[in-house]
């Protein structure tokens, strides 16, 4: 039984020790034919090693992993257990000239594919949600707050437009990411390819064309910035995730009350004991996941410290950090698509909060409408005075302004209004909200989930 | 299938959803208890509660926690499903003034206590390979190392002996540690124990006693300096084994060849691929498992940032965050003492490579002996003209010292032999190599397995 | 210039480069003395030494520290200039037998009890800023808070004690810390004291009497266990500052309003441009100290692993990490001390925000009046329906239960009121409070300013 | 005085008050003058701000930031000090419609800009050292290393063009993440520009263009992706940082003696008390600093999580953490550029390194020759008994091999010869360092010092 609160299972399965043995068979399956294609080893030989490959092995994982500790990869047991399997005379060419970490270091290039195409489609999702509210709530005024105080009236859609950009953005990264960390793995014992003779670099090339990733420049054995740029991306999507999934928390809170995470009211985020509570449940965990996600960057990159041809600890550690990324990443992604998914917005509470404080954040439209008559150092005096009065009397700024004779003087009881209009005071929120759809519409929709479940398939 | 290379298992139940469960049913067997004890509840209702806490509710945790990720905790579905099973009249009276994170939190308690117990056991075996490896290599000479420079020699006995005062340090902080984090979480809702009345505090006090924990002064929901000491304890744990560990596979080098992990030929650390590698495995492992026990401790850290009465996020964030420390740490003192179980000493290779390099490393030895007779910074820079000739002619620094005269002057050949002799040259390794052992030797020899495992009964 | 907002004046100076070079100074004059009695040393080269150790070093602590640059350490060079300044014939006997990292280390010991001493003042000051209010509003009603939703009444009095005793304990803690870490370091090139024949262990101990510092049992030059425990401790006070402080930025949002930072309306947090802000600007500071701080931990942790006998690299880490984690911690707890001692407590807004969702936070009170007659879950029950009507009605919970028969029938008018009043419901709260405070009366109060800045004298 | 170690004057610089200040200021003349251009402000009241801009504030700088530690940011003390310089009537049209977060947020993009110069021309300088290693030891043969096991002969040359390649990648990426990063911030005071009515997005563009900044599609106080990106990337750099330094450190041990850091004897990384030593100072502390900065990133990854439209605390730990990331980040670019300058390679030892353990690591060379005529299964079994034979006796594998039938039954003594010789089982390694030469002869070499110091000049 494991916890499921962090987990989405189809992360799990794209870092389960069986899909991992999966994929490290499909390179050396690869690796055969492209050996074979490059005139290294008989054909017949690459035919026997990937007809075994494709083989079932799920019964073999369990012992495969056993003998992984014993051995300090689960490459070299595996190497082992498929060079048994394969008939002479083929069984000398299993593995041929490939090290350990080229058999890992490809499967791992080929589940961050599968890893990645995940974050995306949740990423797709979370953007479809945000972009559903930015366009919704285009006029849905609601406060602005800076250090958490309020400061000037914006709309919930302008708040769904920014993290809807926020997500954007990810996703542009993601895809960057993507491409760049798409790569095979193979250099050999010592990263020279000796073995290969002078076909290692053809070899590479095919490879790399069977498996649907790049061929890199050079074997990238200890030189881990493919996969500290990954962790690094990742750790900027949890973060993004987080900072979404905080101002759904705090937006939540009984004194705000201006969402409501659970707007189906299926039961989900309510208390036993306390049965007027709503807690934002999603919103919480995706904020746990967030933090948890962020936490195996620094590792990665101190990974990237490794010693020579093959690092002695750094590389292991990635093992575990990358993995637990990947699914803490998830999860932040998919608490925060389902929190969004049932969020019921109160537009009549953020109203409501945006009168409550005396019409006091309109202290900036209303210096703005003065200012045009008076000076802005003037008018920003003025309405310093009237702020002053409004908060020492209870009273609300309208009343205040408009027994003031400074004010009345230069502003219409009509301009008054305007002034203090929090409608006629949004500057370019409609120009953002569109920007920000603008840019998503542009986001490809993600590949299906067949696709993806069977994306860098050995044989087409 | 789970990798099995970062974890052990007995550490792996500790922290399951099914010991999580069994820990919490024995908080709500133990309150309800207490609340007995104190009149609060009736004792006929506290025995009904605590037979069924003690039934076997393996079948249910599956359940347990496919509801957890809905309420947001186990503890909640876990209350409901208590309360379910509970027969009326008692059943009213399951869980009574508590709150859910009472029944985590001090699960949570038992756990660490758990937790620390592998902990100290695992300490106290690396500690009896480290005496061992001390008293034994007391004489064994080696280069001691600055910066990674041969500097002076040690023997290798003091380099065991020093690990060893790590490790001793290490089993007494944890054993604080353990006293201090050993302690019931009882607040109900919002920590006032609002629902006990006036009782508040004396159930807190059975309950303490029933569970063998300690009872706090204050409910500490959010206050977790507790578990951030745990923590921070178990990162500097994981920091020793890393020491060590770093040590072994530096000494363990081709070109150093002075330790040899797999002195038993058992096989481990053979490379299929090249037959003359043996590689530190056990060492390797356990560097990668202390720096993913050291990623662990920030996030847990930052998760002391708990708002009000319970935390939106980063209360959630411990419950994977502190497992997986205690799995890392566990793993890393687990790789430690395979790795020193097994260790083979090349004392000859050790004492070659203390004369590989003409004896350059006892130049300090050899000021020492001339500045009795021409002052310190006269004797320095003869000896410096010494080291000077000899690495430029490649001749070792005891036929240079024989060839000047402004040595000879002073020192006898026997005197000259005594200044270049490294094994005169110890200092103070005796005595350290003394204390260490003795050090090691008032630690206590952890409870017996049983203990550990029962630890925390809920019934006595 | 330097951007004091993350900096307290004393805390800089400790860690100073000045401090520095004169804590090495006063390393090599006890040094020198503490030789001379042991005999290894002639007693007038001892005072010679002490005596130029003790002159004015201000003008040359630049020279060292670019020096220091090409030496990979200041040590290095304050021992050539030291040497350079004492004369013939105690000039040979400068920093005899010991290593540059001898004199760094025990430097640290020191600038650590400074930094510790420093910490442990402000932390009283918080302190008694926490006491202060924890008795000030042992009565004051405020919502107690659980995911950001109200739950159960509380006392702002409460709250204050549990963060007072949060801070007693890091008291405690950083006290037994400070006894660890206050250590001499003395080993020589390899940690053996080679150089002192068999005086090292006498001269070791007379090192330690003459700086104040104990004596260790081994050389540490490469087991940092100490320095990581002050870090993780540094962390935990961090972590508790944070806390603190993101209690009072939630309390200080405008929606919420229970506390104004700057109560003395001293113009502090107020927004030029939006006059009706009151932003609580130390709070805002302490916490981003305080993320500051544990961003520092996991450096320390990590370089535990350390080569050998001196490392290369993770020990020059810690030259940066160890004074920014304790400039930050101060700043933290130096923010956490202003924002409380200007503190306005709303206890009217409290009420109000108790009294605002129709007292559906008394249900559970509610439930166990009803209790005692009904039977919790038929209590349960009835209150949830209840809840659920004021909920769907906007109505208050105390007319529904006075309409409701099933209540009326059990409870009188006088009986409903008891369960509906807030104040008659706080539990324990009293006695919690109590023991903060009592906890807090048993912390010593800090040494006077004096004597931490002279902590260590070199001479007595 | 500050400690130099860890500082080049040139980054420092960059991140100083006063540069801050001036980059704020240079926002305020620009973002008059944008204003201006848009009709928003007269044209005079822009060039008197613009002129007042440019004035010498240097003495202010001290003023300013004793003034913020008040105010909660720089920005509102220099808006302050600002307008009070500026004249009647341009005074009321200063920092007109902007936030104190705008100045402070567009400022750091053009430090952002000028610290990633400085980077880039560091890596630049960092690569052309490496090119010249990489084709200068193209045929230096050396041991591969894999768990710092020797594995397989490689040359000097190819260890260098991975770290250049390494380094190239670096480059590719800091250009990427600069176009990103260098955006302008303009949003008012809760992100809507509601000041300037509908001109905002208008008064962005040219702005930007004043700046010669990106226009972003929306503001970004609390979406700090691109913040947490740069982040990331020079996480990314700091650990290919590290991974070079880190293999200096290891090929400079005593007994690898493969490179001396100090190669033109300037007396650097000697030790005073042992006149042997020959530290690699530079590497050493490259590996620190490298270590440093990535302890920053978690931090500013952790400071995404921002509330709402402007942060209370996350933003604020971001002024310390990206400047100690860029400082540190360079100290490793710096010293690792020094280290490399120096560097002696010492190819002699490097061959004697590679022959000194009985020609062991060609091995696998062997069983390729042997596996044409045997299959390599065969081979591979004949090849283990041989090195078997050879470990146990002490001598070397040709010995062995000539003196084993079965090998020579199918190896004439030229072809044995040509499987045991280093410099025919290379592989691949010499395209590869061709592919490095070129990947980093098409980076562009870094703009000249002039220009980056006045990147982003206010008036061109």
């Amino acid at each position: 039984v494991t916890n499921p609160a962090f987990s989405i299972p189809e992360m799990a399965t794209v870092w389960s020790p069986e899909s991992q043995a999966r994929r490290m068979l499909e390179f050396e399956a690869a690796l055969a034919r492209a050996e074979a294609r490059a005139g290294v080893i008989p054909s017949d030989a690459a035919d026997e090693i990937g007809m075994v490959c494709r083989e079932d092995w799920n019964d073999a994982v369990e012992i495969l992993y056993s003998a992984a500790a014993e051995a300090g990869t689960p490459a070299i047991p595996l190497v082992e257990m498929l060079t048994e399997r394969v008939k002479e005379p083929a069984r000398g060419f299993v593995h041929w000239g490939a090290t350990s970490q080229d058999t890992m270091d490809t499967a791992l290039a080929l589940q961050i594919q599968d890893g990645l195409d995940l974050l995306l489609r949740g990423l797709f999702a979370v953007g479809t949600e945000l972009a559903s509210l930015a366009s919704g709530h285009r006029r849905t005024l609601m406060p602005g707050r800076t250090l958490l105080q309020q400061a000037l009236p914006i709309t919930f859609g302008l708040k769904a437009a920014r993290w809807l950009a926020l997500v954007s953005r990810q996703m542009i990264r993601l895809g960057e990411v993507r491409s760049r960390s798409a790569c095979v793995q193979l250099g050999g014992a010592a990263g020279t390819l000796a073995a290969l003779g002078t076909a290692g670099v053809t070899v590479t090339q095919y490879l790399a064309e069977e498996l649907g990733l790049a061929a890199p420049l050079l074997p990238w054995h200890t030189e881990r910035d493919r996969i500290a740029e990954v962790a690094a991306a990742l750790g900027v999507v949890a973060g993004a995730m987080g900072k979404i999934a905080g101002d759904v928390v705090l937006l939540a809170q009984t004194e705000v009350g201006e969402v409501v995470e659970d707007g189906d009211e299926s039961g989900r985020g309510r208390s036993s004991a306390l049965p007027q509570k709503r807690n934002p449940i999603d919103a919480v965990m995706a904020s746990a996941a967030s933090r948890l996600a962020i936490g195996a960057v620094p590792v990665l990159l101190g990974s990237m410290l490794q010693e020579h041809e093959r690092a002695a600890g750094a590389w292991q550690a990635e093992w575990e950090a990358l993995p637990d990324l990947f699914r803490f990443t998830m999860s932040a992604v998919g608490h925060v698509k389902s929190c969004l998914a049932g969020l019921r917005v109160e537009a009549a509470r953020m109203l409501a909060n945006l009168d409550a404080y005396g019409g006091l954040l309109m202290a900036e439209s209303l210096t703005i409408a003065l200012a045009e008559h008076i000076g802005r150092y003037q008018a920003y005096l003025l309405v310093r005075q009237a702020t002053g009065k409004a908060r020492a009397s209870g009273r609300d700024l309208r009343s205040i302004a408009r027994a003031d004779t400074a004010v009345t003087a230069v502003l219409s009881e009509e301009a008054l209004e305007r002034a203090l209009d929090p409608t006629a005071y949004l500057g370019s929120t409609d120009t953002y909200i569109d920007r920000a759809l603008a840019e998503f519409s542009r986001q490809e929709p993600p590949r299906g989930e067949q696709q993806t479940q069977d994306g860098g398939q050995v044989d087409g």
